[in-house]
Protein backbone atom coordinates (compact mmCIF):
# COMPACT_ATOMS: atom_id res chain seq x y z
CA UNK A 1 0.00 0.00 0.00
CA UNK A 2 1.41 3.35 -0.87
CA UNK A 3 0.45 6.52 1.50
CA UNK A 4 1.01 9.56 -0.20
CA UNK A 5 -0.02 11.75 2.69
CA UNK A 6 -0.61 15.21 2.34
CA UNK A 7 0.05 14.59 -1.38
CA UNK A 8 -2.12 14.76 -4.77
CA UNK A 9 -3.08 12.08 -6.58
CA UNK A 10 0.28 9.96 -8.06
CA UNK A 11 0.85 10.04 -11.44
CA UNK A 12 2.23 6.88 -11.95
CA UNK A 13 2.16 3.61 -9.54
CA UNK A 14 4.76 3.26 -6.80
CA UNK A 15 8.62 3.55 -8.33
CA UNK A 16 10.65 3.73 -5.16
CA UNK A 17 11.14 2.03 -2.52
CA UNK A 18 9.19 2.96 0.61
CA UNK A 19 5.89 2.89 2.99
CA UNK A 20 5.29 6.54 1.96
CA UNK A 21 5.69 9.00 -0.51
CA UNK A 22 8.26 10.64 1.96
CA UNK A 23 10.20 7.95 2.17
CA UNK A 24 10.15 7.40 -1.79
CA UNK A 25 11.16 11.18 -2.30
CA UNK A 26 14.45 10.44 0.10
CA UNK A 27 14.90 7.03 -1.23
CA UNK A 28 14.97 8.91 -4.89
CA UNK A 29 17.01 12.11 -3.75
CA UNK A 30 19.72 10.30 -2.06
CA UNK A 31 20.13 8.24 -5.47
CA UNK A 32 20.55 11.36 -7.57
CA UNK A 33 22.75 13.21 -4.67
CA UNK A 34 24.90 10.50 -4.59
CA UNK A 35 25.19 9.77 -7.94
CA UNK A 36 24.57 12.96 -10.11
CA UNK A 37 25.94 15.55 -7.23
CA UNK A 38 23.99 17.78 -5.02
CA UNK A 39 23.99 20.54 -7.10
CA UNK A 40 23.33 18.91 -10.52
CA UNK A 41 19.96 17.71 -8.94
CA UNK A 42 17.15 19.58 -9.35
CA UNK A 43 13.63 18.73 -7.18
CA UNK A 44 11.93 18.55 -10.76
CA UNK A 45 14.62 15.24 -11.15
CA UNK A 46 13.42 13.92 -8.12
CA UNK A 47 9.85 14.12 -8.42
CA UNK A 48 10.24 12.47 -11.75
CA UNK A 49 12.12 10.02 -10.44
CA UNK A 50 9.47 9.14 -7.80
CA UNK A 51 6.72 9.64 -10.55
CA UNK A 52 4.86 12.84 -8.36
CA UNK A 53 3.97 16.19 -9.33
CA UNK A 54 6.63 18.55 -8.23
CA UNK A 55 4.28 20.63 -6.52
CA UNK A 56 3.29 16.88 -4.15
CA UNK A 57 7.09 16.52 -3.75
CA UNK A 58 6.63 20.21 -2.28
CA UNK A 59 3.92 19.10 0.38
CA UNK A 60 6.82 16.67 1.74
CA UNK A 61 9.67 18.96 1.90
CA UNK A 62 10.26 23.06 1.02
CA UNK A 63 13.10 22.49 -0.87
CA UNK A 64 16.39 20.66 -1.87
CA UNK A 65 18.30 21.60 1.54
CA UNK A 66 15.39 19.77 3.46
CA UNK A 67 15.60 16.72 1.82
CA UNK A 68 19.34 16.71 2.21
CA UNK A 69 19.39 17.69 5.88
CA UNK A 70 16.40 14.71 6.30
CA UNK A 71 18.90 12.05 4.75
CA UNK A 72 21.80 13.25 6.40
CA UNK A 73 20.34 13.51 9.96
CA UNK A 74 19.44 9.85 9.23
CA UNK A 75 23.06 8.71 9.10
CA UNK A 76 23.94 10.06 12.56
CA UNK A 77 20.42 9.96 14.50
CA UNK A 78 20.39 6.47 14.54
CA UNK A 79 24.31 5.62 15.79
CA UNK A 80 23.63 8.24 18.14
CA UNK A 81 21.04 6.61 20.06
CA UNK A 82 22.44 3.42 20.12
CA UNK A 83 25.24 4.56 21.00
CA UNK A 84 24.24 6.26 23.80
CA UNK A 85 22.50 2.90 24.48
CA UNK A 86 25.57 1.07 24.57
CA UNK A 87 27.24 3.78 26.76
CA UNK A 88 24.80 2.75 29.34
CA UNK A 89 25.58 -0.76 29.33
CA UNK A 90 27.29 -2.14 31.91
CA UNK A 91 30.09 -3.66 30.46
CA UNK A 92 34.13 -3.04 29.70
CA UNK A 93 34.85 -0.25 27.82
CA UNK A 94 37.08 -2.04 25.25
CA UNK A 95 33.84 -4.57 24.17
CA UNK A 96 31.66 -0.68 24.51
CA UNK A 97 33.69 0.68 21.90
CA UNK A 98 34.23 -2.45 19.39
CA UNK A 99 29.96 -2.59 19.57
CA UNK A 100 29.37 1.01 18.32
CA UNK A 101 32.24 1.12 15.62
CA UNK A 102 30.80 -2.73 14.77
CA UNK A 103 26.98 -1.42 14.82
CA UNK A 104 28.22 2.09 12.74
CA UNK A 105 30.33 0.67 10.29
CA UNK A 106 27.54 -2.03 9.54
CA UNK A 107 24.73 0.64 9.40
CA UNK A 108 27.37 2.57 7.17
CA UNK A 109 27.77 -0.46 4.59
CA UNK A 110 24.75 -1.40 4.69
CA UNK A 111 22.48 1.62 3.22
CA UNK A 112 21.72 1.25 0.16
CA UNK A 113 23.06 4.77 -0.78
CA UNK A 114 26.14 6.23 0.09
CA UNK A 115 25.11 9.27 1.81
CA UNK A 116 28.47 9.64 3.79
CA UNK A 117 29.92 10.79 0.59
CA UNK A 118 28.07 14.07 0.99
CA UNK A 119 29.24 14.67 4.11
CA UNK A 120 32.05 16.77 2.42
CA UNK A 121 29.65 19.27 0.21
CA UNK A 122 30.75 22.93 0.62
CA UNK A 123 27.17 23.22 0.88
CA UNK A 124 27.23 22.04 4.48
CA UNK A 125 29.14 24.69 5.86
CA UNK A 126 26.05 27.04 5.86
CA UNK A 127 24.16 27.70 8.82
CA UNK A 128 20.92 25.28 7.05
CA UNK A 129 23.06 22.65 7.97
CA UNK A 130 24.38 23.74 11.94
CA UNK A 131 21.93 21.61 13.29
CA UNK A 132 23.29 18.09 11.16
CA UNK A 133 26.63 19.70 11.73
CA UNK A 134 26.31 19.54 15.50
CA UNK A 135 24.35 16.09 16.09
CA UNK A 136 27.63 14.59 13.78
CA UNK A 137 29.92 16.42 16.30
CA UNK A 138 27.79 15.01 18.88
CA UNK A 139 28.30 11.40 17.96
CA UNK A 140 31.99 12.13 17.19
CA UNK A 141 32.20 13.35 20.72
CA UNK A 142 30.69 9.88 22.12
CA UNK A 143 33.16 8.23 20.11
CA UNK A 144 35.89 10.10 21.38
CA UNK A 145 34.50 9.41 25.28
CA UNK A 146 34.07 6.05 24.67
CA UNK A 147 37.48 5.52 23.54
CA UNK A 148 39.08 7.73 26.46
CA UNK A 149 37.37 5.15 28.67
CA UNK A 150 39.62 2.36 26.58
CA UNK A 151 42.74 4.51 26.93
CA UNK A 152 41.88 4.77 30.61
CA UNK A 153 40.70 0.85 31.34
CA UNK A 154 44.25 -0.11 29.55
CA UNK A 155 46.42 2.18 30.59
CA UNK A 156 47.44 3.05 27.14
CA UNK A 157 49.99 4.86 26.45
CA UNK A 158 48.90 6.52 22.98
CA UNK A 159 49.33 10.57 21.84
CA UNK A 160 46.97 12.93 22.24
CA UNK A 161 44.16 12.72 19.59
CA UNK A 162 44.67 9.00 19.50
CA UNK A 163 40.61 8.79 20.71
CA UNK A 164 39.51 10.32 17.62
CA UNK A 165 40.73 7.71 15.70
CA UNK A 166 38.10 4.61 15.65
CA UNK A 167 35.09 7.38 14.39
CA UNK A 168 37.48 8.01 11.72
CA UNK A 169 38.24 4.60 10.69
CA UNK A 170 34.25 3.91 10.83
CA UNK A 171 33.69 6.91 8.15
CA UNK A 172 36.53 5.06 5.80
CA UNK A 173 33.39 3.00 4.97
CA UNK A 174 32.12 5.98 2.63
CA UNK A 175 35.59 5.85 1.23
CA UNK A 176 35.82 1.89 0.51
CA UNK A 177 32.11 2.00 -0.61
CA UNK A 178 32.76 4.83 -3.15
CA UNK A 179 36.06 3.26 -4.91
CA UNK A 180 34.42 -0.62 -4.83
CA UNK A 181 31.74 1.64 -7.45
CA UNK A 182 34.32 3.31 -9.11
CA UNK A 183 36.12 -0.41 -9.86
CA UNK A 184 38.28 -0.74 -7.56
CA UNK A 185 37.69 -4.74 -7.15
CA UNK A 186 38.66 -5.14 -2.94
CA UNK A 187 35.53 -4.87 -1.11
CA UNK A 188 37.62 -5.51 1.89
CA UNK A 189 36.46 -2.65 4.08
CA UNK A 190 33.22 -3.07 3.94
CA UNK A 191 33.09 -6.00 6.58
CA UNK A 192 32.56 -3.94 10.14
CA UNK A 193 34.38 -6.40 11.93
CA UNK A 194 37.69 -5.23 10.36
CA UNK A 195 36.85 -1.59 11.68
CA UNK A 196 35.89 -2.27 15.05
CA UNK A 197 38.67 -4.54 15.35
CA UNK A 198 40.89 -1.45 14.12
CA UNK A 199 38.94 0.89 16.40
CA UNK A 200 40.32 -1.23 19.99
CA UNK A 201 43.90 -1.88 18.47
CA UNK A 202 44.77 1.69 17.78
CA UNK A 203 43.67 2.39 21.16
CA UNK A 204 45.69 -0.32 22.54
CA UNK A 205 44.28 -3.60 22.87
CA UNK A 206 46.42 -6.12 22.47
CA UNK A 207 44.44 -9.17 23.14
CA UNK A 208 42.48 -11.43 22.06
CA UNK A 209 39.22 -10.26 19.28
CA UNK A 210 36.79 -13.27 19.32
CA UNK A 211 35.99 -12.80 22.32
CA UNK A 212 34.94 -9.18 22.45
CA UNK A 213 33.27 -9.58 19.20
CA UNK A 214 31.00 -11.92 20.73
CA UNK A 215 30.10 -9.78 23.39
CA UNK A 216 29.78 -6.71 21.59
CA UNK A 217 27.41 -8.37 19.36
CA UNK A 218 25.47 -8.87 22.80
CA UNK A 219 25.21 -5.66 23.46
CA UNK A 220 23.99 -4.53 20.02
CA UNK A 221 21.54 -6.86 20.06
CA UNK A 222 20.12 -5.62 23.46
CA UNK A 223 20.52 -1.89 22.86
CA UNK A 224 18.24 -1.96 19.69
CA UNK A 225 15.48 -4.23 21.39
CA UNK A 226 15.06 -2.23 24.52
CA UNK A 227 11.72 -0.25 23.85
CA UNK A 228 13.70 2.88 24.78
CA UNK A 229 15.36 2.77 21.79
CA UNK A 230 12.81 2.31 19.13
CA UNK A 231 10.97 4.54 20.15
CA UNK A 232 14.16 7.24 19.86
CA UNK A 233 15.72 5.99 16.73
CA UNK A 234 12.76 5.25 14.29
CA UNK A 235 13.83 3.92 11.44
CA UNK A 236 16.36 6.46 10.77
CA UNK A 237 16.32 8.27 7.36
CA UNK B 1 58.40 37.54 -11.43
CA UNK B 2 55.34 36.47 -13.11
CA UNK B 3 55.21 34.52 -16.10
CA UNK B 4 52.40 34.75 -17.76
CA UNK B 5 53.50 32.05 -20.71
CA UNK B 6 51.64 31.33 -24.01
CA UNK B 7 48.95 33.38 -22.09
CA UNK B 8 48.37 37.45 -22.85
CA UNK B 9 49.07 40.40 -21.11
CA UNK B 10 47.59 40.38 -17.32
CA UNK B 11 44.61 42.36 -16.40
CA UNK B 12 46.51 42.85 -12.72
CA UNK B 13 49.30 42.45 -10.83
CA UNK B 14 49.54 38.93 -9.29
CA UNK B 15 46.51 37.69 -7.13
CA UNK B 16 47.84 34.32 -6.30
CA UNK B 17 50.64 32.36 -5.12
CA UNK B 18 52.63 30.39 -7.95
CA UNK B 19 55.66 30.89 -10.08
CA UNK B 20 53.47 30.59 -13.49
CA UNK B 21 50.13 31.79 -14.82
CA UNK B 22 49.21 28.12 -14.78
CA UNK B 23 49.98 27.67 -10.71
CA UNK B 24 47.72 30.55 -10.47
CA UNK B 25 44.75 29.34 -12.15
CA UNK B 26 45.12 25.92 -9.91
CA UNK B 27 45.34 27.72 -6.73
CA UNK B 28 42.29 29.70 -7.32
CA UNK B 29 40.59 26.56 -9.14
CA UNK B 30 41.38 24.60 -5.84
CA UNK B 31 40.10 27.53 -3.46
CA UNK B 32 36.76 27.57 -5.55
CA UNK B 33 36.50 23.81 -5.90
CA UNK B 34 37.01 23.11 -2.40
CA UNK B 35 34.96 26.14 -0.57
CA UNK B 36 32.13 26.59 -3.75
CA UNK B 37 31.92 23.01 -4.99
CA UNK B 38 33.06 22.28 -8.32
CA UNK B 39 29.85 22.53 -10.30
CA UNK B 40 29.32 25.97 -8.92
CA UNK B 41 32.89 26.82 -10.21
CA UNK B 42 32.80 28.40 -13.78
CA UNK B 43 36.03 29.16 -15.25
CA UNK B 44 34.53 32.52 -15.42
CA UNK B 45 35.10 32.66 -11.75
CA UNK B 46 38.82 31.14 -12.02
CA UNK B 47 39.91 33.59 -14.37
CA UNK B 48 38.57 36.56 -12.15
CA UNK B 49 40.35 35.27 -8.90
CA UNK B 50 43.05 35.13 -10.65
CA UNK B 51 42.85 38.47 -12.96
CA UNK B 52 43.16 37.10 -15.77
CA UNK B 53 41.01 36.93 -19.29
CA UNK B 54 38.63 33.86 -19.85
CA UNK B 55 40.87 33.70 -23.24
CA UNK B 56 43.93 33.56 -21.39
CA UNK B 57 42.94 30.66 -19.16
CA UNK B 58 42.49 28.58 -22.07
CA UNK B 59 45.74 28.74 -22.93
CA UNK B 60 46.86 26.70 -20.03
CA UNK B 61 43.78 24.32 -19.74
CA UNK B 62 41.20 23.50 -22.55
CA UNK B 63 38.04 23.31 -19.63
CA UNK B 64 37.07 22.55 -16.21
CA UNK B 65 37.70 19.42 -15.90
CA UNK B 66 41.32 19.47 -17.14
CA UNK B 67 41.96 21.90 -14.46
CA UNK B 68 40.50 19.22 -11.98
CA UNK B 69 42.16 16.61 -13.07
CA UNK B 70 45.53 18.45 -12.70
CA UNK B 71 44.77 19.01 -9.18
CA UNK B 72 43.83 15.97 -8.41
CA UNK B 73 46.86 13.99 -10.15
CA UNK B 74 49.01 16.22 -8.11
CA UNK B 75 47.81 15.00 -4.60
CA UNK B 76 48.65 11.33 -5.70
CA UNK B 77 51.85 12.29 -8.06
CA UNK B 78 54.02 13.07 -5.16
CA UNK B 79 53.15 10.41 -2.27
CA UNK B 80 53.20 7.74 -5.26
CA UNK B 81 57.17 8.84 -6.43
CA UNK B 82 58.17 8.70 -2.56
CA UNK B 83 56.21 5.23 -1.74
CA UNK B 84 58.47 3.78 -4.72
CA UNK B 85 61.90 5.07 -3.55
CA UNK B 86 60.46 4.13 0.02
CA UNK B 87 59.92 0.61 -1.29
CA UNK B 88 63.41 0.27 -2.45
CA UNK B 89 65.22 1.02 0.50
CA UNK B 90 66.66 -1.38 2.98
CA UNK B 91 64.77 -1.07 6.14
CA UNK B 92 62.42 -2.85 8.24
CA UNK B 93 58.46 -2.69 6.29
CA UNK B 94 57.58 -1.78 9.55
CA UNK B 95 59.65 2.10 8.94
CA UNK B 96 58.35 1.61 5.25
CA UNK B 97 54.95 1.49 6.00
CA UNK B 98 55.51 4.41 8.97
CA UNK B 99 57.77 6.55 6.62
CA UNK B 100 55.38 6.37 3.78
CA UNK B 101 52.23 6.84 5.97
CA UNK B 102 54.06 10.00 7.85
CA UNK B 103 54.95 11.42 4.57
CA UNK B 104 51.57 11.28 2.98
CA UNK B 105 49.43 12.34 5.57
CA UNK B 106 51.68 15.21 6.38
CA UNK B 107 51.25 16.70 2.62
CA UNK B 108 47.53 15.65 2.91
CA UNK B 109 47.60 18.06 6.12
CA UNK B 110 49.84 20.81 4.65
CA UNK B 111 48.51 21.42 1.18
CA UNK B 112 47.10 24.64 0.95
CA UNK B 113 43.73 23.65 0.09
CA UNK B 114 41.90 20.24 1.32
CA UNK B 115 42.07 18.95 -2.74
CA UNK B 116 41.55 15.57 -0.72
CA UNK B 117 37.77 16.66 -0.37
CA UNK B 118 36.68 16.03 -3.90
CA UNK B 119 38.13 12.63 -4.06
CA UNK B 120 34.03 11.73 -3.82
CA UNK B 121 32.73 13.98 -6.50
CA UNK B 122 30.28 11.86 -8.56
CA UNK B 123 32.02 13.88 -11.74
CA UNK B 124 35.38 11.50 -10.71
CA UNK B 125 33.29 8.24 -12.45
CA UNK B 126 33.49 9.42 -15.75
CA UNK B 127 36.45 8.12 -18.61
CA UNK B 128 37.62 11.81 -18.26
CA UNK B 129 39.08 10.64 -14.89
CA UNK B 130 40.08 7.19 -15.45
CA UNK B 131 44.16 8.12 -15.51
CA UNK B 132 43.12 9.87 -12.12
CA UNK B 133 41.52 7.07 -10.94
CA UNK B 134 44.16 4.92 -11.84
CA UNK B 135 47.00 6.41 -10.12
CA UNK B 136 45.08 6.99 -7.29
CA UNK B 137 44.52 3.12 -6.98
CA UNK B 138 48.17 2.52 -8.12
CA UNK B 139 49.06 4.19 -4.86
CA UNK B 140 46.33 2.53 -2.77
CA UNK B 141 48.34 -0.98 -3.86
CA UNK B 142 51.34 0.20 -3.24
CA UNK B 143 50.23 0.56 0.72
CA UNK B 144 48.78 -2.47 0.50
CA UNK B 145 52.07 -4.35 -0.89
CA UNK B 146 53.98 -2.32 2.01
CA UNK B 147 51.25 -3.41 4.50
CA UNK B 148 51.48 -6.74 3.08
CA UNK B 149 55.31 -7.08 4.09
CA UNK B 150 54.53 -5.65 7.45
CA UNK B 151 52.33 -8.59 8.47
CA UNK B 152 54.51 -10.77 7.17
CA UNK B 153 57.39 -9.62 9.11
CA UNK B 154 55.81 -9.91 12.22
CA UNK B 155 53.58 -12.45 11.60
CA UNK B 156 50.37 -10.84 12.86
CA UNK B 157 47.39 -12.51 13.07
CA UNK B 158 45.01 -9.93 10.78
CA UNK B 159 42.14 -10.57 8.74
CA UNK B 160 42.06 -10.50 5.05
CA UNK B 161 41.42 -6.75 3.81
CA UNK B 162 43.50 -5.52 7.06
CA UNK B 163 45.99 -4.24 4.57
CA UNK B 164 44.16 -1.75 2.88
CA UNK B 165 43.92 0.26 6.34
CA UNK B 166 46.91 2.57 6.38
CA UNK B 167 45.57 3.79 3.32
CA UNK B 168 42.35 4.40 4.44
CA UNK B 169 43.76 6.34 7.55
CA UNK B 170 46.19 8.34 5.79
CA UNK B 171 42.95 9.55 3.82
CA UNK B 172 41.27 10.44 7.21
CA UNK B 173 43.51 13.42 7.11
CA UNK B 174 40.98 14.98 4.43
CA UNK B 175 38.01 14.59 6.93
CA UNK B 176 39.38 15.62 10.10
CA UNK B 177 40.43 18.87 7.84
CA UNK B 178 36.98 19.55 6.63
CA UNK B 179 35.34 19.22 10.38
CA UNK B 180 37.94 21.70 11.22
CA UNK B 181 37.03 24.17 8.47
CA UNK B 182 33.81 23.47 9.91
CA UNK B 183 34.37 24.57 13.52
CA UNK B 184 35.29 21.55 15.25
CA UNK B 185 38.29 22.61 17.50
CA UNK B 186 40.36 19.88 17.78
CA UNK B 187 43.04 19.41 15.13
CA UNK B 188 44.56 16.25 16.72
CA UNK B 189 44.30 14.02 13.79
CA UNK B 190 46.62 16.71 11.83
CA UNK B 191 49.39 15.20 13.20
CA UNK B 192 50.93 12.91 10.61
CA UNK B 193 52.92 10.57 13.23
CA UNK B 194 49.21 9.80 14.68
CA UNK B 195 48.32 8.26 11.89
CA UNK B 196 51.35 6.54 10.91
CA UNK B 197 51.16 4.98 14.60
CA UNK B 198 47.96 4.34 14.16
CA UNK B 199 48.95 2.60 10.43
CA UNK B 200 51.23 0.12 11.90
CA UNK B 201 49.21 -0.91 15.01
CA UNK B 202 46.13 -2.03 13.03
CA UNK B 203 49.12 -3.98 11.28
CA UNK B 204 50.23 -5.74 14.60
CA UNK B 205 53.08 -3.78 15.41
CA UNK B 206 53.31 -4.19 19.57
CA UNK B 207 56.61 -2.13 19.95
CA UNK B 208 58.04 1.07 20.76
CA UNK B 209 57.33 3.54 18.44
CA UNK B 210 59.97 6.49 18.70
CA UNK B 211 62.47 4.65 17.18
CA UNK B 212 60.51 3.51 14.14
CA UNK B 213 59.33 7.03 14.52
CA UNK B 214 63.33 8.53 13.68
CA UNK B 215 64.04 5.78 11.28
CA UNK B 216 60.82 6.28 9.36
CA UNK B 217 61.97 10.31 9.26
CA UNK B 218 65.86 9.61 7.93
CA UNK B 219 64.08 7.44 5.19
CA UNK B 220 62.10 10.12 4.14
CA UNK B 221 64.55 12.84 3.99
CA UNK B 222 66.96 10.04 1.98
CA UNK B 223 63.84 9.21 -0.48
CA UNK B 224 63.28 12.48 -0.67
CA UNK B 225 66.71 13.75 -1.39
CA UNK B 226 67.56 11.95 -3.97
CA UNK B 227 68.05 13.64 -8.04
CA UNK B 228 66.09 10.36 -9.25
CA UNK B 229 62.68 11.36 -7.02
CA UNK B 230 63.32 15.05 -8.08
CA UNK B 231 63.24 14.41 -11.25
CA UNK B 232 60.66 12.18 -11.45
CA UNK B 233 58.08 14.11 -8.79
CA UNK B 234 58.69 17.95 -9.92
CA UNK B 235 56.78 20.29 -7.40
CA UNK B 236 53.49 18.03 -7.37
CA UNK B 237 50.74 20.67 -8.33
Amino acid sequence: MSVTGAGRPRLATKKRPGDTAREEILDASAELFTTRGYTNTSTRMIADAVGLRQASLYHHFSNKDDILDSLLSGTVDEPLAVGQGIQGVEESAVVKMYAMAWFDADQLSRSRWNLGALYLLPELRTDRFGSFRESRFTLMNLYATIAGGVVQELESDVSAGTEELPFRLVETIVNGRADTENGRGSAGLHHASLIATAAVRVLGFPGDIDGIHDRAVRVVADVTASSIFEKKAGHGQ
